[in-house]
């Protein structure tokens, strides 16, 4: 069975990453090692970046992943930076950001760097949705509670695992990848 | 006279490192080339990177400067993406984040780092103050106008450039720096 190892150290990330992957026949290993995120305008950008510093470390094919919460109206932020800013601001500091602002529009993003034979691929998953105006739910992490998918009446938080990888900007670049590899 | 190449492409911090350096006997070069700037909880861990990106790209000695303004009831928030945030959500975000604080403390941070004979130094400016209420003064950039340093009675914006470097992070940092090569 063919081998593809994900530069991750996210355990959720690599389940979502086999649940997807494996029915195409495909192993998935962790690499665990890290890699330098730099500080960019695009998730495409960190993504590129990352490839590169981990080529000739990581055997070929190997996947890395870079997710951000992007709001219209602050400008794209937290954008790249979403997980620094979720542990500084967390949920409250985007609403009170947001208190008196009338366009709640944001998306989420994920974008998966792909290598394999010397060649790099991107490929981008998004979601359009709001953030509301309170927090609501439990379930996910970090955004979750305020961001609710357009196609939706609930948060992130509030669906289970399975309703949200319907939805998930990450599932559908994993779904890109896919697509790619069939 | 002995040359240090500056990586900067900021003409600003070019000509206050030339007046604090060139009467040491000090001639300053600029390297304009860019280096990538990573994501990491410190300046340091910026600066570090920086100075192995550019070792044996850059001619020695050189130096590079990351600077950031950390407010204490924001967890240090907007730190090392100071300059991604100020684009982004402006003085009037950092407003906004502090409505409902007691505690306004922040300080500015600048960490040169320095790479001389293969050997890399970091020194570290800091100047401690508060966000006030609202903006005040139009000189300087970023968020000197809601910045007013212990010492003073004005925010950076309402003070001249000679005033500021003498209270200035930056220039401390570059103290730091005189001080080890005097």
């Amino acid at each position: 069975m063919p081998t593809i190892t994900f530069a991750t150290g996210n355990e959720g990330k690599l389940s979502e990453a086999r649940q997807q992957l494996e029915p195409l026949g495909f192993e998935i290993d962790a690499y665990g090692g890290g890699y330098p995120e730099i500080q960019a305008d695009t998730l495409e950008a960190v993504a590129r970046f990352g490839l590169e510093t981990l080529a000739g470390e990581v055997p070929e094919p190997f996947l890395l992943e870079d997710a951000g919460l992007f709001v219209d109206a602050l400008e794209g932020f937290p954008g790249v930076y979403s997980s620094y800013v979720f542990g500084t601001l967390g949920n409250e500091g985007i609403l009170s950001l947001l208190a008196d602002t009338e366009d709640p529009s944001a998306r989420f993003r994920s974008v998966i760097g792909f290598r394999v034979d010397g060649e790099e691929h991107t490929f981008v998953g998004e979601v359009e949705g709001t953030i509301t105006e309170q927090a609501r739910g439990s379930a996910g992490f970090g955004f979750d509670p305020i961001f609710q998918p357009r196609e939706a009446e609930r948060t992130f938080a509030e669906m289970s695992p399975e309703e949200k990888i319907e939805l998930s900007h990450r599932s559908r670049a994993l779904a890109r990848l896919r697509e790619h590899l069939a």
